[in-house]
């Protein structure tokens, strides 16, 4: 929703849908950069804007495109009628700036839709049972989406944005990387969070606790290319069911590769290991409110162990600020930080099933003489911390070794 | 409201009346240029913009603008708590963008204002029945201001514009005109229609109807300046009542002189003088939806009458055309159309129960070589039709006439 144009251009393909029959709910997001203004202005007023206030000013913004949509709709001859969160309602807790949707009433919807009206409702924002306005947080309209998608039972959830699907990996790094046609809600998790950022990751979660199918693809194509094939364009997120015996036969075993250069690593040498180390070393770290990824503990030796976990960049001098009273409080021999470091992660539903996967990702680093610092494991995803030098080189290594980028 | 600067230094002026111990609700207007910003928005979509979804997005201009203000005094240490229309709610009809207020429920506002908030309300919209948003037209934040302060029963609506108050009349055209202190409702809308743009004139017939007394005062002065000389600036919108009868004594004739350019007269000559002449020749004017403003009708001669009325100049060209098919219905001798007129008023209460004030403005405008086109009279104004090259001259001298450059 970039602008007055490509708001038409929305409505050209709203039009071509509603004409193939299908009774469509809209949920547009603010044109861009108008939520940026709109923070931008609340800036200028007070560095700490109150968080009640803060909605109430970025909430105008989906009110504007929405309006515009159904302006632009019903010049083009499609009944069309827009609402705001509160008008639905969507109701929502009070956390206010990053609130969490708890109901929707679907009974205004449904009427309209059974008149032939094109719905479109305002992403990003909820209303309190008191009547006050909330946001759900940046990116929130993926998650009004999928939520309205779940209250209405809808068929599919089509979200457009600006890439056309989530790819094996990112094609910047790896040329040969391939647009998957479908990927389970687990995958796509593990992919969002390692940092292939095509939908917000809660709006995943969403769809996933509320088994929405949910496709994305582009908004950048001629919204007037046939039905069927805008229909078939973009990837499908979807239950594991879904895959059907036919497709897990076809279907590689790892679906992508995620990766991620915002991480630093911290190790405490020469801890004395004694029951709840792990706690009385992240637990201070949890207070001081930072997020940490990996984690590593090491069997001890001689009554020692080595202790490692990694944070994003922007928390690591602060953690390492932490790390120092915990070091002369259990009277650890030193602490080691490296910020050089990256994450690589294999990801797939297939790796439930086949066994040594993982020993294929670490010999196909090995001979590229890629050294593994750190390693964790989870049902779908295998991830590695490596020398951040040699991030590309291990991305493009594994894509080819798990043949990703063959035709599937 | 132009800009977060300036909606900073009305949160000044706000936090100072709240300090002297003031119950306060605050109706702001959009940020200067939004409302222009968003209507271009809607044009770029559509030449023709639904008016339920124009709504939609003009009201989001106010909502920004309310939640700064919050923001801004809650920043300056004082309670304070926004609400759009539909949250207040000010209930409204279904006439989209020219809405009527129809009630507004007092309970949330009275409830925060007891709990010591400042209640922001954004000026020009609110909500039907059925849930829409509506908006009142535009400068539709002064009637809110005054629907507010007449729901709630304020001591005073105080409107602050980009002028200091009612004048005698235009400072540009008289310099030596002068603000009054004190005007009541009537004159002020013989004033407003006349032309002297400061209040939306339906907030002036919303303030008379509810007995709201109003004060029109700068935003332009400094916030700080101490609160019992802001209090006594400006000049007081009242009922006739509170002008005492020592004010009646000091009080002129004559409030003011208004004026206006946008006038074209059209003279139908010889038409046969029967019942319902005057109903025959406006009745299709008014089918035209063209606003007729002074009519006169002289007695007739020999069966014939002239009649003349004027319209905007804007509306002339329509108004001649309509009037050729009466011409013709009603055999009219001839039609004379003069676009270079312009109408002057004297305004004022006192002219009830003072004779001779016309016969005051006739004298002046003959001793300057005026010639008198049209008279129009009501109970506090008198207008004449001039030659319009002759307008400054006839305020001028009106304006000295009556003695409102001197001091009151």
């Amino acid at each position: 929703m970039g602008s007055p144009e490509r708001i038409k251009n929305v409505a050209k393909r709203v039009a071509k849908w509603k004409a193939a029959g299908y009774q469509l709910v809209v949920v547009p997001s603010a044109m861009s950069g108008e939520t940026n203004r709109l923070i931008s202005l609340a800036k200028e007023i007070t560095s700490d804007p109150d968080s009640r206030e803060l909605d109430m000013v970025c909430a105008s913004g989906e009110q504007v495109s929405a309006g515009l949509l159904a302006m632009a709709l019903k010049a083009q001859g499609v009944p069309a009628k827009s609402y705001c969160g509160w008008q639905v309602p969507i109701k929502s807790d009070n956390s206010f700036t990053k609130a969490r949707i708890q109901s929707i009433d679907d009974t205004k919807v449904r009427k309209d839709l059974k008149e032939g009206f094109v719905v479109i409702i305002t992403g990003f924002q909820g209303v309190t049972d008191e009547g006050d306005i909330t946001t759900l947080g940046r990116g929130g309209s993926d998650t009004s989406a999928v939520a309205v998608a779940a209250a209405l039972k809808a068929e599919e959830c089509l979200i457009y944005t600006d890439v056309d699907g989530v790819y094996t990996t990112d094609p910047r790094v790896v040329p040969e990387a391939r647009r998957l046609q479908k990927i389970t809600f687990e995958e796509m998790l593990e992919m969002a969070s390692l940092g292939s950022r095509v939908l917000q990751i809660r709006s995943v979660e969403f769809a996933g606790k509320y088994r929405v199918k949910t496709r994305v693809l582009s908004s950048l194509t001629d919204p007037l290319m046939p039905l069927e094939q805008e229909a078939n364009s973009g990837t499908l997120i979807t239950f594991e069911e879904e895959f059907k015996d036919k497709d897990i036969m076809e279907q590689a075993v790892v679906s992508g590769i995620a990766f991620s250069r915002d991480e630093a690593k911290i190790t405490l040498v020469g801890v004395p290991d004694r029951p709840g180390i792990a706690y009385q070393i992240l637990g201070p770290v949890a207070e001081a409110n930072i997020d940490v990824d990996v984690i590593i503990q090491n069997t001890s030796t001689n009554g020692f162990t080595d202790f490692s976990f990694t944070v994003t960049r922007t928390e690591y001098a602060k953690a390492l600020e932490v790390m120092k009273g915990v070091q002369a409080h259990l009277g650890a021999r030193e602490i080691i930080g490296d910020t050089k470091v990256c994450k690589v992660s294999i990801v797939g539903i297939g790796m439930k099933s086949h066994v040594g996967v993982a020993s294929t990702m670490f010999r196909c680093l090995s001979e590229e003489g890629i050294n593994i610092q750190m390693i964790s494991t989870s049902e779908i995803k295998t991830s590695v911390v490596i020398e951040d030098k040699y991030m590309e080189l291990a991305v493009r290594a594994l894509h080819r070794a798990f043949g990703l980028d063959q035709p599937a």
